[in-house]
């Protein structure tokens, strides 16, 4: 039976059933075994794996089996800059700074620039460059550490990436990146080359260290197809396995089954790293799709659906208190929570979070250099 | 009909019917009219014109247009390095030499140090670039002049290539890519998008310098089709359709019917830049197809066939005197001058081109740095 979803690196549309999308990408879910291994380490899980946003895997364990032997491994995540940050993007972010924080690791932090410009008929490379520079802003502002952190753009450090971006295109045909995410003779040679210089930053730094170094991606999970291809080309090349840790999408406000993931294309149902606390409650409280009854009556006595509320949905991604999430769940559930109360809830929240975003975007601004990988 | 030869920029084999190629490939011949105009400006032709050994072309007219403008232009050819110089390469590049004195222009000089290691399963990355180290002396050798070349690996300028050559991928989708060079979804990646790297340069001055500027490039026929995706692509990134000119091919010695043109690859019947006198010698002697009888009493009473004979082919390359040329040619179709006699004169001549390469290349070690593009 054919799914009624999509996730490609591409499109991500329709109410995705998880469990589902474990079986056809071949990914493992993150159970209790793996968690329980990787608590005795951090002391104490961030919020997003007991809700399981991070929910799947693959190869974590051979990251942890490296944790174990007293060896470090680095973390890889990226950001396409085709307009600006919005909060579904922050959320790989977030965990990303967890695990950089809790395990002292090096993260490489690439800017794909050429991929949305080569993907987006109407997008320039100087769009793209001017959306590099602001969203930079935005990944500085997650609080990573400085010392630990480089970020750099394809175009710009080209000369690092592109022959060994070359050796990865060596050994994929055409047939398998048609296969793996459904080109056809209509896409350009530009997107089919382009995955290869996703693949580069999971072996870079056991080429430039000269030694094997274990590579661990935190990402949503519809970016897994190019780390397939990573991985199907890694042993080829000599490299290890890379490991990626998967989350769920933060759904546009409008929902999964009417927008799909949140997208900076639809500006209305989105919520950007640089919007007023104004525009944030406007949206919400507009926007939101809610799981509340018709009238407040009815409301007040069957209760509200949280598990459907994309106000709810996004306090389970930005409300870390855990307890006061569950309150919030039976009192909707109940119907003693009102959907305008909830959205109120939600607004308080992000905005809480926004202001220090940012805040610290702000002081970003004469950090940038220090970021930026030399190339 | 089909043809029984085969013209690509990876293959080029049987016995190759130029006419045929000319329609074929859509390119024009370089006719008389277009000679006298080229001639008006540099005061004489190269044999190689005359001899129709550079013998099609295409927007040659729009170069002589910029020149009788008063405008400069600029001369772009390259050199994938997988193994040796040998005297085939050296063709295009002893008639840039000329183009860039009689025009004082400058010449762009590109080494696709991916493009063989792409297309060739065996070779890596390490031999390329020793192979680009070698090559480079055989093209500083050419007595290029060293204010006015820029070489270039492009592995090394991925910072100043890669960005334009994902905009000119953006244009060229996978079905146009497969019927313009053959390809197959068994071809790797790498391979398909190779081709906008070798684009890119007919565009790096006007890009660089910012104002439309005009190229030609020299060059065996089977580099054709890369120019034609240039030149599809050109008008829709607002750049001057881009010239070519275009050589016939230097035989194996052993004749195009059976081996096709000169290849590094096959070292027995290929003369190499490096080679002594000695080897030049017993590679003419031994395996230079002949022309001649049977017999030498055969030979003397039907004569000998210049035409197929591959030491008189070379000498009509690498032989400048063109009346001593017709003697030979007269000689031999007689019977007067012997097989023998008509190779070594074809090694002399050789020996002699070489003895000044050689000590030019020798040279050529300590201007490496001179003639390299920074970027």
């Amino acid at each position: 039976m054919a799914n009624d979803f999509t996730v490609t690196p591409w499109e991500v549309s329709g109410e995705i059933d998880y469990d589902s999308l474990i079986r056809e990408f071949g990914v493992k879910p993150l159970d209790d075994k793996l968690l329980e291994r990787l608590e005795k380490h951090t002391k104490g899980l961030h919020y997003f794996l007991k809700r399981k946003i991070f929910f799947a895997h693959t190869y974590f364990d051979t990251i942890l089996d490296q944790v174990e032997k007293g060896k470090k491994f680095y973390l890889y995540t990226g950001r396409a800059p085709s307009g600006p940050v919005h909060l579904g993007h922050m959320v790989p972010w977030m965990f990303c700074k967890w695990l950089q924080d809790k395990f002292n690791v090096n993260l490489l932090f690439q800017i794909p620039d050429e991929e949305k410009f080569l993907f987006n008929e109407n997008l320039t490379m100087e769009e793209t460059k001017k959306w590099s520079d602001e969203n930079i802003l935005d990944i500085i502002a997650m609080g990573f550490n400085p010392k630990k952190t480089k970020i750099f753009l394809d175009t710009e450090c080209a000369n690092l990436m592109y022959r060994h971006a070359c050796s990865v295109a060596k050994k994929i045909t055409l047939s398998t990146a048609k296969s793996t995410f459904g080109f056809t003779d209509s896409n350009n040679i530009g997107e089919v080359f382009y995955t290869s210089m996703q693949s580069v930053p999971a072996f870079l730094p056991t080429i430039l260290e000269g030694k094997t170094t274990y590579c661990l991606i935190p990402c949503a999970i519809d970016q897994q197809p190019h780390f397939f291809m990573t991985n199907d080309v890694a042993p080829k090349l000599g490299y290890p396995k890379t490991a990626t840790i998967l989350s769920r999408f933060l759904p546009g406000l409008q929902g999964m089954h009417k927008e799909g993931k949140m997208s900076s294309s639809i500006e209305s149902t989105t919520i950007f790293a640089t919007d007023t606390p104004r525009q944030v409650h406007d949206k919400i409280m507009k926007y939101a799709f809610s799981g509340g009854r018709d009238t407040l009556e009815e409301h007040r006595k069957l209760g509200g659906n949280p598990d459907v509320d994309v106000s709810y949905q996004y306090l389970t991604f930005f409300l870390e208190d855990s307890k006061k999430l569950e309150q919030i769940y039976n009192d909707y559930k109940s119907g003693t929570l009102l959907t305008g109360d909830l959205k109120k809830l939600t607004v308080d929240t992000i905005n809480k979070f926004l202001k220090k975003h940012q805040a610290r975007r702000q002081k970003a601004k004469k950090m940038v250099r220090k970021f930026m990988l030399k190339c």
